[in-house]
């Protein structure tokens, strides 16, 4: 089934205590396509401006992207520079110049608007609803999003969370969503105002899965080296859409191992700068961390004995 | 099997958004007992002054706990006072007393040297040492410790790291133990250093079995309202070993049920204050909740079909 991701497309100039990466792609669209393409075919509704060096995004293509609701405008493209801390656990954000992104209106070309999955990457709630407005017939839709629109325009995300399946954000900013601190309430919060499900993102600490009756958790995989936590987030949104979009399966089952995958794409975006090392990260490979979780977190029910 | 615990006798005085206690029975001996004792009988090690509130203990005495290696010293008891943040995640020490604690030697009655599963409590290593004299033939050796003596007494703690099967401490004391941030690079250094196994306590995020050859995650259980975090890690350790002595299993399937039971009784301890909570839960509760754990983690892998 189609999978269709909006959201930014950007170049990235990270420091971590590993290394660094200048104007490197990057961006909640490009993160979530990167690692979703591994398991399903995607399509990408973006802007870049006219300094955006395209051959970048071209080994997407080859991995089965649709770039084609890719627009590109006059101006800077969207860069996103930032330091995290020594243990990874923080990131300071040292400059964002929005450049054609500041004037994105995304316009979907005809053959995307037939699209079932839909993933709203971290963009304005209006520019969301408007994307909705142009898919008629979505099979699930999941949002993303963040503080600076929750503080800012909180009134159409309320609006736009009664039009989606799923919230997809980090465990901050369902606090601040929610004006909870407890993450399970949080999640309940939501779930009061519209989305069937609530996902959230816990980092180093995994991610949840909470609807009306059931909460399902998945760890982050064991990791003795991490490079650089930017868009672990966003690749984990794609694993789990992809995998959904695959198979064309919204059973509970299903939706728990989606998580896994989301998860295994997590783990993968870390263990390299940028997208990097989705460029090497096979089926199998995938398949194998997805085992890899069962093997983590499995353990028997032992009834009938003591104690 | 014999199971004895090792460890402080307190009254506490904690002040969370939710409520206070004033010198209520608490220390790492008393919520392991508490939480142990609903799955098989603990021998206590400890010591209280004549000021301590004897009838408090008694009710544990009536839940399977023995305290006859509990001694009354003359001077005040040990008592801690302390007060959480609004969210519970940290916490600031207001006033530590050790009273009698200060002088305690550990000496075990005759009966109590035929131990075969051991938890020696956080007390200074010197003590854990001390102990461990005195048990000939232990089956399991597990030991907690903390950041204190970490630094004051690091060469016992090394000593001591020889002579144990299972360190269990919380993330931050593996970090500085190590003087490593990843905690799984943290966990293969204890490894290195006689432990064959590192049990890693993360609170709200659960906790870790680490082995030579696998890596066990349990979460910790969803609550939607957390009154107390103390004593939640000793209530941990009070499941895990008692889970192990009741069943006499060694085994990795067992162990990893161990950390369930551990999470079980962790999650327990944080619902009321103290070691209240534990005056209610019956064997059913505590099967129950590791039901609970089973349908929070469960997924079934599903590689038959696409993608």
């Amino acid at each position: 089934m189609s999978l269709l991701v909006v959201g930014s497309i950007a170049l990235d100039s990270v420091a971590t205590p590993f290394g660094e990466t200048a104007d490197a792609p990057g961006g909640s669209a490009v993160f979530f396509a990167a690692a979703g393409a591994i398991l399903h075919p995607v399509q990408v509704v973006g802007v870049v401006g006219s300094d955006y060096p395209l051959a970048a995004l071209k080994s997407l293509e080859a991995r089965g992207v649709d770039l084609s609701g890719v627009e590109q405008a006059a101006g800077e493209s969207f860069r996103w520079k930032a330091k995290y801390s020594y243990d990874l656990s923080s990131r300071e954000t040292l400059d964002t110049r929005l450049g054609v992104f500041a004037q994105f209106r995304p316009k979907l070309p005809p053959t995307f608007r037939q699209a079932r999955y839909v993933f709203l990457g971290n963009i304005d709630p209006e520019l969301q609803l408007g994307v909705l407005d142009q898919i008629p017939h979505p099979a699930l839709v999941a949002c993303d999003t963040m503080n600076y629109w929750i503080h800012s325009k909180r009134d159409l995300l309320l609006e736009l969370l009664r039009h989606i399946d799923i919230l997809m954000v980090n465990d901050a900013e369902a606090r601040e969503l929610s004006g909870d601190w407890n993450i399970y309430r949080a999640a309940r919060w939501v779930l009061e105002r519209g989305p069937k499900m609530a996902v959230i993102k816990q980092g180093e600490h995994g991610a949840l899965l909470v609807d009306r009756d059931t909460t399902f958790k998945v760890p982050a995989y064991p990791l003795q080296d991490v490079f650089d936590p930017t868009g672990a987030g966003d690749a984990f949104a794609g694993g789990f859409m992809a995998h959904l979009a695959a198979t064309d399966d919204l059973t509970p089952p299903n939706l728990r191992r989606a998580m896994v995958y989301g998860a295994a794409m997590g783990s993968f975006a870390v263990e390299a700068f940028g997208v990097q090392r989705f460029e090497r990260v096979t089926l199998a490979d995938v398949r194998a961390r997805v085992r890899g979780f069962k093997d983590l977190i499995h353990f028997e029910l032992d009834e009938g004995r003591a104690p």
